[in-house]
C-alpha cells in the first residue's frame, strides 16, 4: 500500500529518473520533499526550471554554462592552443579543481560505446577535428576515462589527429598518490612499472 | 571553479537539503536534471509542488493524506481497538506491507530523545493518550525502532497506559537491534508482529 498516495508516489518516481538514484532512496527523497516548508518547496521546483532554462552547452567546447560562451573560452588568459579532450563536464570540473590546467577544453558528451550504440558521430569529435584544424593547436590532451570505453576514444581521436601534426597526448597511468601498494589492481601497477621515470 | 554556473549551484544545495544526500551526490543530481528534456524537468518541479500542497497529516492518526483522513483510518474494517504507535510515516508504509495487521495506527513524528531535545511534549503522545482514553481501545501495540531513543519512548507510553488498563504490547525482537524499521525485509517484520509481547 506503499502508492496509496498518488502525488508522493508520483514525486518519488521522478526521483527515481536521476542517475543513480535507487527506488528506496527515491522514496526517501520525496519523504523529505514532505518535510520542507511551502517556501523551501517552492524555492526546489524553481531551481529546476531555473538551471535547466538557464544552462546549456558552450557552443565552443561543450562545456556547461549560463552564459554565451563558457568561463573558460570567455577567458583571455587561457591557452588556446592546448585543448584538453574530456568525455563529459563532471571530468573537465575535476581537473578545473587541479588549478594546474591552463589550457581549454572539448567535451565528447560520450564515449565511443559500440555495445551501448555510441558511434564515433554521436560524440562531438567532428567539432574537435574542426577546432583543431582552424586554429594554431599544439597539443590535444585526450583525458578520457581509464575504462575500455575511454581507452578506444582516446586511440580513434589520436588517430585522426596524428597525421596533421598535432601532438597529442594521453593523462599519466600509475598508482593513485596517497594510496597503498598493496590494495593497487595488477593492471595499474602494471602500468606504474611500465612508465616509471627517472628520480 | 565548480560554482561558476550558479543555478546549477543553486539545484545542488536543493538537493542537498534532503535528507541523506551529501553534497557530491547532490551535485551528481543536479547534472541528472540537465539531461532531462525541458517537459521532464517542468514534470519534476511541478511533482514536487503536488506532493507538498496536496499532502498532509491525518488528523487522527498523523499518517501522511491526500484525503480528509487517511485510508487506514477511513477504513471501517480496520479494527479500531487496536492502535499501533509508529515512529514515522515510513515505518507505517513497512508494517502495511506486511499486510498482516488489521488495526490502526498513530504517528509519533520522531521518537523521544533528549540529547536532540526532542521532549515527550514534541511528539503526538497526548494525542495517543486521548485517543486511548476516548475509544475502547484493547491494545496498543508500540512498534517505535529498536533503538536507544526508540526503547525510551516506548518505555514512556507503557508507563503512561499501562494504569489505564490498556495491554500495551512491543514488537518481538525479530526485528535486528540498531536497524531503522523502514529497512526490514517483509518475513521479518511478520514474525515480529506475530511475536509481540507485554511490556
Amino acid at each position: 500500500m506503499t502508492d496509496y498516495i498518488e502525488s508522493l508516489q508520483v514525486l518519488a518516481e521522478q526521483f527515481a529518473r536521476l542517475k543513480g538514484v535507487g527506488r528506496k532512496s527515491a522514496m526517501r527523497m520525496a519523504f523529505s520533499v514532505l518535510e520542507l516548508d511551502e517556501e523551501q518547496a517552492r524555492a526546489f521546483a524553481d531551481a529546476i526550471m531555473d538551471a535547466k532554462t538557464s544552462i546549456h552547452k558552450c557552443p565552443i567546447c561543450g562545456n556547461l554554462t549560463d552564459k554565451d560562451v563558457c568561463y573558460v573560452c570567455s577567458d583571455l588568459a587561457r591557452d588556446t592552443s592546448v585543448i584538453c579532450v574530456v568525455e563529459d563536464v563532471k571530468a573537465l570540473m575535476s581537473i578545473e579543481k587541479v588549478r594546474e590546467y591552463k589550457g581549454v577544453y572539448h567535451v565528447l558528451h560520450g564515449a565511443i560505446s559500440p555495445v551501448n550504440g555510441i558511434t564515433p558521430d554521436k560524440l562531438t569529435i567532428k567539432e574537435l577535428m574542426e577546432r583543431v584544424g582552424e586554429n594554431d593547436v599544439k597539443e590535444v590532451i585526450v583525458a578520457t576515462n581509464p575504462t575500455q570505453d575511454g581507452e578506444v576514444t582516446a586511440m580513434y581521436i589520436s588517430k585522426y589527429l596524428k597525421p596533421i601534426g598535432v601532438k597529442v597526448t594521453r593523462l599519466a597511468y600509475g598508482i593513485p598518490v596517497g594510496s597503498d601498494l598493496e590494495y593497487a589492481d595488477e593492471v595499474t601497477l602494471g602500468r606504474a612499472i611500465a612508465g616509471r621515470r627517472d628520480v
